[in-house]
């Protein structure tokens, strides 16, 4: 090949690339009516549908068979349920009339457009079917010539008000600039010959778009955004061949490619073969490749039993779409674009009274924070905040029923704004159902010892409430699950695949002794780089009412006095109840125990516990990051496992409101650096759940779920245990079940 | 009432009550056939069956509707099948005719009568079918004139042969003295006195037999025990109702009570009222004292789900009775008089060549450690190791099911060997099942961001064996899961009821200001006491070969050099190869993190990582003892969290082969002090799981199960992750079920 050929198909590439890209991927990625699993609300995509080029998930399947749902007429019953289609459309309405936006409404960009609570006291005090809802009002984030709005919107009477705009960082990003950020680099020539240096195909690139932090003055006050490609040759796994090293800098109002980093030199982009997990791919591979069928594994013959329901039917009913009531409990459950899930208003029937008990007003994860570990050019800005950053719920695929979920699970969708400020829905977004894993809530046996004949044992029953948010290769299975006897247990799941580096190793007899490759070699060119995880919990605790109080009790070894005790020694409670928010703030030791306690001091049981709620750490792990770091002062939020701050409406992102480029000036941190009193106050929780990972083999060529959770659990707010009253199961209680037809 | 006459009826109940009580308590509690739960293997409890005043659980239950399991033809088929009905008489007889018990058999009391199992390379060697049995061999443990003996006895030429007796402690006591000590104090007149001044009847007085520790030469060269009563007047759930401060100081060996204290003056005994906590009474209660029907708390209308298997049918065999064959693992399973449940030869199936690769040759719980927190008289010694003193086994009750375990669970029983040496079968006390419990082993969905229409996840199915002990109040419900990625996970439960302390007070207010309490009050007159729970497991890992290293991956903070990066930090592992046990030993911090390998270093993945396993840590707690202290002497094992020996036939039990009254000079800690070269070896990797547990009122009556666990799982020892394979679940993989007939 000659050099001007190769020249003139450099500069058709240049030029053409992106176009060429667009339709290929359009072809071959993104076929017509390929999202199944995301609809518009409207028949025409024309007339108000959000099927654009912004938001080509918000088409409507052409050859759908089943119908979507239709949130159309959707009508808000409960003072907490998520604003409808018509509140949005509504809301844009408003939003295209307010004076500086009403000059151009296309140039409005909506970034986010959710319900703007009523406050607490009102909220407690509507009684359904008695009161009216209180005003419906909306919070929406936009951005419009380049300048970030914050505004409420009063539905009713149309008052659109400016809120205050933070100091520093930008909105979440829309999914419309995500999606069409990853082809910005496609248009320019340089990017182009980069590609085509490495020997990949244009039409086989697949890049992502990567909030890249803030490190310093020279990445301030523009909005910013790096891009990482790699090949999708051979694989849709595309994750495990990454074009080492490149990485785009793309202004993210302008689409300018602002600087392409290429660091990868003589890096190889990993080999597709054994990488692709579509199962329907896979058979196909299996039926060329293995001529002994059947002769697999033994565990590709297991089949999943399934959980199948009392024949009295599920104990879950889901009232006016939001409202869950379950064994003693209810809760209002939604779909949130940046917190993912959303649990307000947990109650628990009292067993002796039968009164609803108010636990937790609002729970959500309120951000997450993923620093990966190799601080070279190519990796050291990779410290994802998901909520704040990319939008938690934004990220929420459409469950998979019998897999995702249960087969009788029931199934909430998610209503959210596009860009534009049109409604879509998320369908299947949220799974409820009712549990049974074979555990055993309580049991007792009588022994010889005792020789009465006793065998009482209680099936745990649990109802869980699951979302899954798929932030580009992670994919986050969300659970709370609420047990019978008062416990809810919040459990993060980490599933989907890793992100890899590539290498020029295939073999670690290859890598200089003591060399820092930051990871695991985990195949021929793939390292995979070790990170961390972490999910702060925002919980803004009621137990019996809003003011409460957190006592850490501490266990320490007590010695005994001389003559006191054949003993030297024993475990010691102390009761510390916490002034002021530094007092409250944890770090968890194995070797310094203690209890954390969410009290009523006003409500006491029968002897005089006061009555309260525990949170019940389990298996975590701690950011080890420089305090100084710029990442870890902006994922300042996890500098301790707990928190305790006074209830404050303006603060519920623990990174900040504005997160993306954010200097860490609005965050959890900071806020509790202020030191306010929190006894017997309104006060809400904070829990940060944390994970270390460094991959190993088996996170190739997909990372199997790994989870770890923690408890809120009762402490002395039932005056005995709940359960006592549980009916064992009997043959009679089960179903009767059969093979299905061939 | 005159002077006379409670004169005479206390030297009537001074002398009549043991048999009284016998009486009352056989009519009452222990009517003939109330055990339904074992049985003994004969017809004729005259001839040859354990139904003896020792053993009255070895009696058949004569009203009995479905036959016993009849374990009688039994022949061992795996070179570590526990020892058969068979076996055990032949044992029995081959210590009758031996010299020193031959004078006086009906004297020879056996305390442990097990299956010395072949070496590990024999066992290894062993081929199903092709190879006979290796020499079945029996180890036994037993007492003779107030001496004890370990002996090996050759079921085949007969020779019984005498091995080494530790230095200091007794063996595991034997269920018949453990029943028949609760009835030792009645025969004393200063006791039944004190009950009588207690105004409790004796006719509702039960005891408990408690393991007293060790704490001084005063407890030396005799067996002991300290005996505790409660009221069981008006509830099942006398362990509500302590007969707070008595405690019956016994010679285990001539049933003398040697010291009787009691600190317990003003101490009423807490009322029975709302703690019986069987359904059957309950219900009956709640007929009499509700009015409104089903008005109760919703949480009693729930009905738990079925677990149905697939129509193909539930993917476990159970081969030849105890080898279990699921997903790919192969392993053995077996009930032991002292661990509980024994795994032996797990395997994993590579799912590239489709062969079995070694894990772990042993695994089982070898010791717990329960210290309670309160120094007083009536209280300091209770720090029971219930494995050694009390044989975890031979706790374990049969299995409730449908409860315990689910619908279509497989049982296995245990065969073990009563005091006086028969034979005797415990019925469904472990069972192996098939789990679904709706949680997800792998999924992923594309985002927009991507475009690609990717729903893809597969659900979690593993494999459960289960075994729960009842030592006394407690129930330990144990668990393995076997995943298909080759996790194990070791899954600990406690249930049961709390062992609660008499208190005069019934309200916080009557406590004095900085009062130690020890506890709780949890009920008028009611202190649940602070507590630990240890179970310490021994892991013979041998990761594709018996010959393994502990590798200890550090992470820890790495501060980036002046320019390097925009990073100041990031997390960098670094691997340490543990030489000795003392390197290996590990106490777990949160800010100090690491992963602990057991690797095989002459094994070595395509890219040259060598295979392992790791132990996963979770939520866990600490001793904070003293370790000076006697208990933490005994507990030693305690004292790390991870400690790695080298293989050693005869350290199989962390504190000691006789861990009753001993002095804590033959555990795992001592070994460990000589400070072995473990590179590279046939390693034994112990770990230990914790709880504190400072009870709440939501523990009574009731204690509801808490669970921590740690997890075995692969690293670097599979090439890539088996569930890539594995199938999505298809409607038609489900049963089709109904409702019951009414």
């Amino acid at each position: 090949m000659d050099h001007s050929t190769s020249l003139l198909r450099l500069i058709f590439l240049a030029l053409g690339a992106a176009l060429v890209l667009l339709v290929l991927r359009s072809a071959f990625r993104l076929p017509r009516g390929i999202d199944t699993s995301t609809t518009s609300l409207f028949d025409d995509a024309a007339a108000g549908s959000s099927c654009t080029r912004f938001a080509p998930w918000g088409c409507r399947k052409a050859d759908r068979t089943t119908k979507p749902p239709s949130h159309e007429t959707d009508v808000p019953r409960h003072p907490l349920d998520p604003l409808t289609v018509g509140e949005i459309n509504r809301a844009r309405e408003l939003l295209h009339t307010h004076p500086p936006f009403a000059s151009s409404p296309s140039s409005l960009l909506v970034h986010s457009l959710a319900l703007d609570e009523p406050e607490k006291a009102v909220v407690l005090a509507w009684r359904k079917g008695a009161d009216p809802l209180p005003p419906r009002r909306a919070v929406a984030v936009v951005r419009f010539r380049g300048e970030a709005f914050v505004l409420a919107v009063d539905l009713a009477d149309g008052a659109v008000t400016p809120l205050p705009v933070p100091a520093s960082g930008y909105p979440t990003m829309t999914m419309d600039e995500q999606v069409s950020l990853c082809f910005a680099p496609f248009g320019d020539p340089a990017f182009n010959a980069t590609i085509r240096r490495r020997g990949v195909r244009m039409s086989d690139v697949a890049c992502l778009p990567i909030s890249l932090g803030w490190y310093g003055p020279t990445e301030e006050n523009r909005r910013l955004i790096k891009v990482q490609c790699f090949s999708a040759e051979g694989t849709a796994n595309f994750y495990m061949r990454p074009i080492e090293g490149l990485t785009v800098l793309v202004d993210m109002d302008t689409r300018e490619v602002i600087q392409i980093s290429d660091s990868g030199a003589g890096i190889p982009i990993p080999a597709a073969a054994n990488t692709d997990y579509r199962y329907a791919r896979h058979t196909q591979e299996d039926d060329r490749t293995t001529s002994t069928a059947g002769a697999g594994p033994g565990f590709q013959k297991v089949r999943a039993p399934s959980m199948e329901p009392a024949p009295s039917g599920p104990g879950v009913e889901l009232v006016d779409g939001h409202m869950v009531r379950w064994g003693g409990w209810e809760f209002h459950l939604k779909a949130d674009a940046r917190a993912g899930m959303v649990v307000s208003r947990a109650r628990v029937q009292d067993p002796g009274t039968g009164a609803p008990r108010e636990v937790l007003y609002k729970g959500m994860a309120s951000e997450l924070f993923v620093p990966y570990m190799d601080p070279s050019e190519a990796w050291y800005f990779k410290t994802y905040m998901d909520a704040g950053e990319y939008g938690f719920g934004l990220q929420a695929m459409p469950l998979v029923p019998l897999n995702d979920c249960p087969r009788h699970a029931r199934y909430i969708d998610g209503v959210f704004a596009a860009a534009d400020g049109r409604p879509y829905v998320r369908e299947n977004m949220i799974c409820v159902f009712e549990r049974y894993a074979g555990d055993v809530a309580w049991r007792h046996s009588e022994s010889p010892i005792t020789g009465m004949d006793i065998r009482e044992s209680r099936p745990k029953v649990t109802l869980v409430a699951r979302m899954v948010a798929s932030v580009a290769n992670y994919d986050y299975i969300m659970d709370w699950e609420f047990q019978m006897d008062g416990l809810v247990r919040i459990k993060v799941g980490l599933s989907g695949i890793l992100m890899v580096k590539g290498t020029a190793y295939s073999h670690l007899n290859q890598v200089r002794e003591n060399e820092d490759m930051h990871g695991t070699l985990l195949s021929e060119n793939v390292i995979g780089v070790i990170h961390d995880h972490y999910v702060t919990f925002r919980l803004d605790m009621d137990v019996d009412g809003a003011d409460n109080s957190f006592v850490r009790v501490d266990m320490a070894r007590q010695e005994t006095g001389p003559g006191e005790s054949p003993r030297r020694s024993y475990l010691k409670a102390t009761r510390h109840v916490a002034q002021t928010e530094k007092d409250a703030q944890v770090r968890l030791k194995l070797y310094k125990p203690a209890e954390f306690h969410v009290v009523n001091p006003t409500k006491k049981t029968r002897v005089g516990n006061p009555v309260g709620y525990k949170v019940v750490p389990a298996g975590t792990a701690a950011s080890l990051l420089d305090a100084d770091d710029p990442p870890q002062k902006r994922g300042a939020f996890t500098n301790n496992q707990i928190w305790v701050t006074p209830y404050n409406k303006s603060e519920e992102w623990a990174g900040g409101l504005f997160v993306y480029q954010s200097k860490g000036e609005d965050t959890l941190a900071t806020w509790a650096e202020r030191d306010r009193p929190i006894e017997n106050r309104d006060l809400v929780l904070w829990y940060t759940l944390g994970f270390h990972h460094i991959p190993c083999q088996e996170d190739f060529p997909i990372m199997p779920t790994v989870s770890s959770s923690f408890d809120l659990k009762p402490v002395n707010f039932f005056e005995s245990n709940p359960i006592l009253k549980q009916r064992p199961t009997k043959e009679d209680d089960l179903p009767v079940c059969a093979a299905t037809a061939a």
